[in-house]
């Protein structure tokens, strides 16, 4: 059994900063004096009021929400938002605009189109996802219920650089793999959604950033706990919350305050993305799997065009401590997903070892 | 800050066994040498499979369950299957029975209402749910789809001593807060539910047992991620599940395995109510809220009569270490919820305050 800490760049679950797991741990039995773990408190108990609060108002403050919109800690991951999107927005128009640039946005389309006439608004999936469409590309329909868009693909490795103008059209955003790692203008989204298995905390909360005026409208089908009205009415708690995973979302967040908040974050994740893409686009060897505009910060995407080649690679970089860099099979060779927590020294160590693996395969 | 745990009588989420939290410690920054937390582990490698297998087969034994039935891993808790339980199983007569007996089954009838036609086979409101209907009670509809019931009665403090005959009607029973307390025999029921936060692991998991010919015959309303079949072809993993709370499921069950698994855990149980019904029994002071033959092994449910000694009680209770006593606002008074994790010691060093509280304030 090795004590070292290996650099995971799983695409998530994924890294969390160690600073964050060592007061986790060390506060696993009582937290702060209270007899107890946070895991055994009552949700409806001033202690763990007092984390839940403390958490939301952090999370306010990180991304500047503005009042009129609440901040939501749900379960089922983003492919429930999938459902509770339409369920609860559908009804206006009973139509919806989709953009499809990658996997999860394609499911996002499907789910919707149980509920609602559902359009798609572009599509990148000509070239196999590897770019984002212009807004001029998009064929947005002023009657839809709402514009549906996933902010960056994690598996193809691309990411959307602007905000799409809808005009009146309410903007969904599925930010999983995106979410703050740079600040985000809230007011010109209706609703934004992410899974926290990315960059935020463990697998089983996600958050959802609601303009309040959008909730209440939900089809008569909707199960009460895909109802935005009943989560906003309840503050979450209709029934009880992931309160462990939204603790530990309140860890991370102090951690991320101390480096800067979002806009720290900004200025670290594009000097970790900048050094891989400096490796891809100087080497010979491996080559981007997506189009230079599109490049996401989060998920760097590359290959070298030989399969055995790139197995050899992942199999190597695994044996040197850099662990989950096999792609998705839907793109193949690999992926580096460098989220918040993936330290610098992550990067550049990974960056050397590409450098190195290049010159004793060449 | 007092390094004392303290005796947490909270209805859920409710204790943890020490040893479990202890050894969650031990490895949250490097599980078993992989250099990682399970908290950041993907879902898909082979370091969280073998937890997650070993989970599922732990419980499998543990419960003795059935070849022909799946177990899974899901979110949203109980009242998340108060829809996917109608939404999957409606369909064959559009009709279902539901014994109410309490909050969370009023909930659950209430929801499917939303799906077909639901009919009740038996209520307790009568007498505010101090009782368990016998099976001569029951009206049952040999056309129902499911019948439906809550296994045990958080709120109220009441249990049911009997499994219904149904007949060829498939049984759908909540057993959130029952669950791994004592031996079940799975092939009576259709499904199994269970919310974790009682008897299992952290808030933010929910454990279903579901006989495999249940599933496949959903509405078409409903979203993927409440489709039954769906989650069995995925293995609870069509999405990123609650993969760290599944974790701590696996610790607990091997501590309850240590113990003798659920057939000592109804010895524990048995025990350790019995010492505060004795107390009860004995009182002149406290009653029981529940009628004896429908007494709860998990909640036990007790006044005085005096709302304001009431309410001494639950604060002196506090000072001493015994916490979470307050009952809840539907029936008033105290409330101890001795789940599994709660210790034989603390039970009886509770008896004991009970009577020290009465002989000092008679």
């Amino acid at each position: 059994m090795s004590n070292e800490r290996v650099y995971n760049f799983s695409a998530g679950p994924s890294m969390l900063p160690l600073p964050v797991l060592q007061r986790a741990g060390s506060e696993i039995t009582n937290y702060g004096g209270t007899g107890m773990s946070v895991m055994e408190m009552s949700h409806r108990g001033k202690e763990y009021l007092a984390i839940f609060n403390a958490t939301k108002e952090k999370f306010r403050k990180v991304l500047n929400i503005p009042e009129d919109y609440e901040i939501l800690f749900l379960q089922g991951g983003a492919t429930t938002q999938f459902a509770m999107v339409p369920l609860n927005l559908m009804s206006r128009t009973g139509k919806a605009d989709y953009a499809i640039t990658g996997n999860f946005s394609n499911n996002a389309y499907k789910e919707a189109s149980k509920y609602g006439e559902c359009n798609i608004a572009a599509s990148s999936a000509d070239k196999n996802h590897t770019y984002i469409p212009s807004q001029a590309e998009l064929k947005l329909d002023p009657g839809a219920s709402y514009f549906h868009y996933c902010a960056n693909n994690t598996i193809y490795g691309t990411e959307w650089k602007y905000v799409p103008d809808t005009g009146d059209v309410p903007i969904v955003c599925d930010m999983s793999s995106n979410i703050l790692s740079k600040p985000v203008d809230v007011s010109k989204y209706g609703i934004i959604y992410a899974g926290a298995q990315k960059n935020m905390a463990p697998a089983g909360v996600t958050v959802v950033i609601i303009r309040k005026d959008l909730a209440g409208h939900e089809l008569p089908i909707t199960p009460v706990m895909l109802n935005y009205a009943t989560m906003i009415k309840g503050d979450s708690m209709h029934n009880t919350p992931p309160a462990y995973n939204i603790y530990i979302l309140g860890l991370v967040l102090d951690w991320l305050i101390d480096l800067g908040g979002v806009e720290g974050m900004e200025k670290i994740k594009s000097k970790k993305s900048k050094i891989l893409y400096d490796v891809l686009d100087e080497s010979k060897m491996f080559k981007g799997a997506a189009e230079k505009e599109a490049r996401s910060d989060m998920n760097v995407t590359f290959r070298t065009g030989d399969e055995e080649l790139d197995a050899k690679f992942v199999s190597e970089a695994t044996k040197a401590g850099f662990v989950q860099l096999k792609g998705h099979r839907l793109v193949g060779g690999m992926r580096a997903s460098i989220y918040n927590a993936m330290p610098m020294e992550g990067v550049e160590k990974l960056a050397d070892f590409m450098r190195r693996f290049e010159a004793e395969n060449s």
